[in-house]
């Protein structure tokens, strides 16, 4: 078991309603305390992305409805995409994709592992809750990026994901068996305390538990207020 | 079973060498005869890259190298792009696409499950070869499609199909384990007959046995040629 997966949970507390302006002030100050590297950022949002799309794609093989997998292939293509687009960032610095990603692939793989669901929807669900999540959590981040990749990897990831179709599909499953509801809105939940702990461990921690979450808090309240926003919009309970 | 399994296997002549005029020449007159129309091309020709879609992200999970499953990952992009492609095809006749492409739901399905192979390098063997082959055949029969939708499905069935990578990918493999290249060898030579019974499949055949194969051997011979060149360039006896 990857040790992440052993570290106690981060206090995350509920989403609290705020001034925008304040929120982001908040945390450009801790982004600047807490900022990984480039080349683990890279290599981590990567392989995330990697993951994601061979999610989506084997959900696209479970999927029965033709407009259902061609709405998941979207997806799928857009996540490929995506880590194309950061492998092309990391080979321009000369440096080798596979080698950046490696050490995440453990971390990765268990997580994957984690949010694999009991059937496609659940799993469809994990997918568009965490990378949701993720990417989100990366585009906040790249701000702190040293040069012009920063403002590349949040057009990067900030660009169309085929989130629509897939919320589409998931919303028409939910309508199809109404006990479907209170499971993805349990499952949803289970899996913002996991997808947190990834994001946690892309951040360099001080090990002062106090000042970690003082810095970090602001940003996951803004993270799980958009995946409120996303579940809402699937009419599910965050 | 789908019932074209049950089907005679076609008397596939091994290739010969001729003149390339002439074996144009010869394939246009029957062309003509045998050319589908042109929503059942599109949605077989659609459902086949969204197979080769799948088949090649199943392969992305198998593979452990990271390198690998770059490679292997932009062939599936690939995949999927010309399946998107096809599809906006479809969708510009003002036809659903999911509806065109049903009928050869079962048919492909069975066809996948028949190239799956015993661990990845076979899978990945497969989709190179059957892929290989179907897209030089639905090339050919483009030029037998009406209006402006020939040329524009040749131009985007020859793009690049990350076919480079895939070829590396199946060489290194080779290199590591000398008993496999038997082993591909075997396993390519049984997967064109089963290719070309999909590639059959396609045509719009007389019934007349002799005169169907008259038409469409030059076409084979030629697909046959191709393959042949394919399996030479992974040092494989065809």
């Amino acid at each position: 078991m990857p040790t992440w997966l052993s570290r106690r949970r981060p206090p995350v507390e509920l989403p609290r309603l705020r001034p925008r302006e304040s929120a982001t002030q908040a945390t450009r100050i801790d982004l600047h305390e807490v900022m990984p590297d480039l080349l683990p950022y890279l290599g981590q949002a990567a392989y995330l992305q990697l993951e994601a799309f061979q999610t989506l794609s084997r959900v696209v093989g479970q999927v029965d409805d033709l407009a259902a997998k061609e709405s998941v292939a979207a997806a799928a293509g857009a996540a490929l995409s995506k880590h194309q687009g950061i492998v092309a960032e990391i080979r321009r610095r000369g440096d080798d994709p596979a080698e950046v990603m490696q050490e995440f692939a453990d971390e990765i793989d268990g997580f994957t592992a984690l949010t694999t669901g009991a059937d496609w929807q659940e799993t469809l669900l994990a997918v568009q809750v965490t990378n949701g999540l993720l990417d989100d959590f990366f585009i906040r981040l790249a701000v702190g990026l040293p040069g012009d990749v920063g403002p590349r990897m949040a057009h990067l990831l900030g660009s169309d994901g085929g989130q629509d179709g897939v919320m589409e599909v998931l919303r028409n499953a939910i309508g199809a068996d109404p006990r479907l509801a209170s499971r993805l809105a349990l499952w949803g939940r289970r899996l913002v305390g996991d997808t947190l702990l990834v994001a946690r461990s892309a951040l360099h921690l001080s090990g002062n538990t106090a000042t970690d979450e003082e810095r970090i808090e602001p940003i996951f309240t803004e993270l799980i207020a958009a995946h409120t926003r996303r579940m809402d919009a699937l009419g599910l309970t965050a």
